[in-house]
């Protein structure tokens, strides 16, 4: 008689089960990310049975779905991505101060007693990639394209690098003064400016527009070539080379990959969650959020 | 000078990305649940880029999350289990008809007008693990203890295998009633009975209440021992066996285990979560469910 039951084969996967800690990111569109396969890497290196899963969500779905997610008990934490990082710092319960001057959030931490806090860690990595080149910023003049989001955050991580002038142009240019208004309190040392871009005597260009994105033809900037001294950084991630990135390359410049900005983040976004999840959001302090580098002049 | 990037080296996992469609399953509580590594092996075996995560959800939070997760575009379906099955019965805009007799559902698909479809998979997949074990239920009498969620399900799958007598238990008796009312008009040749549980006469004791369950201490009917020709079927999967399972062994009777039954729904909740994905939730048709078994009788 068959008393032993027909033990099915191995017929399940090895990366996930019902002890799972949860992780998403949302975004719209969503196909383009790469939060998933890197930090679901991070996480499980660290030694974390965790998952970071992509959710397309809309804008006019995102403020009830945002406060919603804090009753799945095992979801920890969300990566903020195009077009929710300003909805997203609004609706946090506390943000770090990168969040606060720039006015966007890209990672958001479930604390200990189930709120979310906020904080923008795209300038850091922006800046770690540049750094990681080798290049400084001591009495550079810095030329950034676009302060939506991701650069918003990148002029406060340039500002504390405390270089000799940045010069920021977004086409919205009441967007580029809102910022520099922001910014020049906490940088009173920090020479900025706004207006059309030019390349005359800049030394680092970093677009943090969207132009380009998805399409190898645009730029955000007309040049054929580039005076070879200057440093040019793309936050944009796909493709790889930008067209921007590519004259670069050609006209012999170090052109600094969204790709290596996007690696460079990760740990510090990981470190974030990871370590909110274990306190109240009153006790979370952003030690992440060095003091400004102190300024020669 | 250094003109290319500085690749990283291969810091990603390959089983989720920016396209990874999303599956849930939500439970209270969740660590316990075998379906994300099932559902998720068996979606992929069938070339899909998917994942199913565990849900944590309590019963306050249903309600409202449930609906919210109609916002994740890219989320296509969901599983439910205890204690939300029928829950999330009530909130489905339609139901197919396993799930209106029992009350409960355990699949839920997003239709492709965003709509959630659900339908009750846990009884053919206790009647094809008896099945598969050789049993047939003609002319058998069978023992049902407990119609919550599943058991309900269960006990509308039994009546569709038309045996001699299906007779049910459950310590909540108007509950049993219940289930019997509910059935009784869809099989009228059935022969149904509910009270207090004896094995005498009874062919298949199908356990469908929780008693047992993380605990090989329990079980729901007391004996040491069953006539060898009783076949024995429980629900739980923890532990493997559970106490009524081991007397039915140690008694020489076929044991059907809960991991049997679990596996034996797989195929079907995935047909149905990825075939109405593709369909209008008014334009969903409930092929799975069979029309009764005929009757002898």
């Amino acid at each position: 008689m068959n008393v032993k039951p027909v033990i099915t084969p191995a017929t399940t996967v090895d990366f996930v089960n019902g002890r799972t800690r949860v992780y998403a990111i949302i975004g719209h569109p969503i196909e383009q990310v790469r939060s998933p396969e890197a930090i679901t890497y991070e996480l499980r290196r660290r030694g974390l049975n965790a998952i970071l899963l992509p959710f397309d969500v809309s804008p006019q779905a995102f403020d009830e779905l945002f406060s919603q997610l804090l009753a799945v008990e095992n979801l920890d934490g969300l990566i903020i991505t195009v077009p929710h990082k300003v909805r997203a710092r609004e609706l946090c319960t506390r943000v770090g101060p990168l969040a606060e001057i720039s006015g966007s959030a890209s990672v958001i931490a479930r604390t200990a007693d189930s709120k979310w806090v906020g904080e923008l860690f795209d300038g850091m990595g922006c800046i770690a990639a540049i750094r990681n080149r080798g290049v400084t910023f001591d009495r550079k003049r810095v030329l950034l394209l676009g302060v939506g989001g991701a650069g918003a955050g990148i002029a406060v991580e340039i500002a504390r690098q405390a270089p000799a002038e940045i010069h920021i142009h977004d086409p919205d240019g009441e967007k580029a003064a809102r910022v520099m208004a922001r910014l020049s309190p906490r940088f009173p040392a920090q020479r900025f400016s706004v207006g059309m871009p030019s390349l005359d005597g800049v030394d680092i260009l970093i677009n943090a527009s969207p132009v380009g994105m998805l399409d190898p033809t645009r730029t955000p900037i007309e040049a054929s070539h580039f005076p070879p001294h200057l440093v040019v950084m793309d936050v944009i991630t796909d493709p790889a080379p930008t067209r921007l990135l590519r004259t670069a390359e050609e006209s012999g410049c170090i052109a600094v990959y969204g790709r290596e900005m996007f690696d460079s983040q990760i740990a510090g976004a990981c470190d974030f969650l990871l370590n909110t999840r274990k306190i109240a959001a009153a006790d979370v302090r952003f030690d992440h959020a060095l003091p400004p580098v102190s300024r020669c002049g």
